[in-house]
């Protein structure tokens, strides 16, 4: 059993490494501004990124490895500093399998700008079922606490608050900071990532055409969101 | 003559596999976002990419063929979820040899805003003859009839409505949704794509600075329009 | 001496290939959408790229080769259907010493609004003296006549008019249409193009941020032209 | 101890040799539109990139070593036109290492707008404490005498006035012109260029979201700028 799990751990490690350089290849990140984290439900366990550390130089054996209580269970890096904000949505939105934290650019100007994005059209039906909605930024109290634990607790708050499933709306933007994305696996929350981005591009270009754009009609959003997600969904291979 | 029609297949999944490729070389793609089919009259079958299917995964053998009724005649693999458009855009469209769907994102902003294309320059006239129709949405009835079909269908009757010979205006926005191009191939329809996505570019930044912009006059579009398409064209190695 | 001047062609088609390719290199081209010459002034030829073929099929001995009059006088290829543009700038323009003719997408977003740009920064005044002008699309009875010839016949007239040099201009936005750039050789044509391109994209960036920009004072101007290309330029190894 | 000396002037060209070569990496420069140095505060000496040379053709050897009085120590070519810009920041803002001017795209149309930016979310706040500056243009006069000196002097007289600490603000945009920024060392003021390009692209797009965005507020400005570069910085390996 222990080595079947560390077996599960180790495909886990190469799994988050490799969806981490998915981020550089999607054009999702500068510098080390993202990071990926995947979670072992069965152990406890979720491996994320190490703090500030170059894409270029990582390796499934330096990704850090971490219990939901936060406690640092192999690694000798120090993990990502938005690692708390990571293990409130693991424990909190518990049919998750993978977090995403990016500052890519057009996400982030509807992060920064405040502005909760509808959905415009078909490319945001396929992935996230309705308003990405805006988290509210913390009270200088919530920073002065624990700002990152305190991140992952708003995004619940928010979610709870409108009666928004994770698992369909599988993204928010972080007022005046930058998008969170989840999804069943680490690379799955970042195929959503990229989605997100991309959305959030013609969003923008979208309203420059046309200010008054209304949104997709409720019956076009069900159907594009259903034929990938739904119990009878029919695209892809599945 | 079997041996023949079979090697004349095998060249068409050959091209619509490097057609399929030539999405991501162009910046057209994101993720799974497109598919490009051929279609060989002689034989009335059409040959398209599988659902869901990176493209770096794709060979030639993984292409699907269909007839023209919609049968899958070889391949192992489901076809594109977009099939039924792609069969119907054959069906009614007779002089047309690709198609291609793309969720390319300038000319997904056009189709998400309901804005038609008016022809702005000499780019759009050496591929496009006018300007390129927004299609209208499908109403719930349709949706839950047949999606895929009646998008098809929404493009031939917008064309026939209008009067829009379908070679010289290859290329269309569906409402809500994102573009489609067709083409004298497979190759032929992925580069309307590219033209279709740029002039979108240039579209919006061209209102950004002039929002009075007249349109090309005709004595230049058609000009332009039949150097590259016209009998006496003169553009290429002919 | 015929000798030499068979080395010189030589040397002239190996720099027009590989100006051609930095086309593609610099991102100012899609499909078949540019190309650029240069000339033999000694001789009274010009070479430039062959109509319609791929960038990457290209290599120097498919380059053609023209007199001033427009007759060819080597290569197997139709020459760009441009041709005659290039040759009446050469004719009319007796320094310059390469063209260049791309749809670059934010100098194409100026001709097809039928904006000048004037000297917003120094970007600009490293390569171009002034606003870059917008030259009037053809009648009806140009376009019928000659189309091309006639195009560049419009520029010439455009310069001569407003008395602007073609040494310290560069540059213009041919309207409805795209840009042409020309330089010291052929190299130096496409080095103009990609600056007009950056400038073009910072222009309409620097109106959004600021609609009432009043353009760069004179004497900062008079500066940096001076500094690359006056008398006592002092940027460079030179 | 000469030797010693020598070996760290070798690292330092190597290091802004890579700088250099990181521009083009990073997308912020075009043909030779940008420049990096570095300083080595014990010998009084910083190396810097020669003027014109193209980034492909750069190697360690052809950096050019200058004193803090500009006089040229080692070094066949001509320095970068920008080196006494270079030169008074690090003669005046003591704390520096190295020293980055680009004419990145988004930075420069802050530039040309005359626009400062003010801190709109973490991204920003991550590298730059508060609002970048805006520098006045050169007058006349300063043109005319020593036009790169007196570009170091007025980004200084802008520090200066408004009390803003280079090591807190390492960025400015010199008015009609382009960005500088500076580091720790040269590979850091690269970063930062890297950081102000994204942000000013944000920004603008963040504005064209919500005119009205008010600007990240001070309690988080401070978290996520500390976080990185306070006594209690937990980012990192540090």
């Amino acid at each position: 059993m222990i080595e079947l799990g560390e077996d599960m751990l180790q495909e886990l490690k190469e799994e988050v490494w490799r969806a981490n350089l998915m981020l550089v290849e999607e054009g999702l990140v500068r510098l080390t501004w993202g990071n990926v984290s995947g979670v072992d439900r069965d152990r406890g366990m979720f491996v994320i990124k190490p703090s500030g550390v170059a894409y270029e130089d990582l390796s499934p054996e330096l990704m850090v490895v971490l219990d939901l209580e936060g406690e640092i269970v192999e690694g000798d890096l120090r993990p990502s500093s938005d690692t708390p904000t990571h293990r409130i949505l693991y424990r909190e939105f518990e049919s998750i399998g993978g977090v995403t934290h990016t500052h890519s650019v057009h996400a982030t100007m509807f992060s920064q700008a405040g502005v909760e994005l509808p959905c415009q059209g078909t490319t945001h039906a396929d992935h996230f079922c309705g308003t990405v909605p805006v988290v509210r930024e913390l009270s200088e109290a919530e920073v002065a606490d624990d700002y990152e634990t305190n991140t992952g607790l708003a995004i619940v708050e928010c979610f709870r608050e409108h009666g928004i499933k994770p698992m369909e709306m599988p993204a928010c933007f972080q007022k005046y900071h930058a998008p969170f994305t989840w999804g069943k696996s680490a690379t799955d929350s970042v195929k959503n990532s990229v989605a997100l981005e991309v959305c959030a591009q013609m969003g923008l270009g979208t309203w420059q055409l046309n200010a008054q754009q209304s949104g997709l009609p409720n019956h076009i959003l069900d159907k594009h969101y259903l034929r990938k997600h739904g119990a009878g969904a029919y695209y892809g291979q599945g």
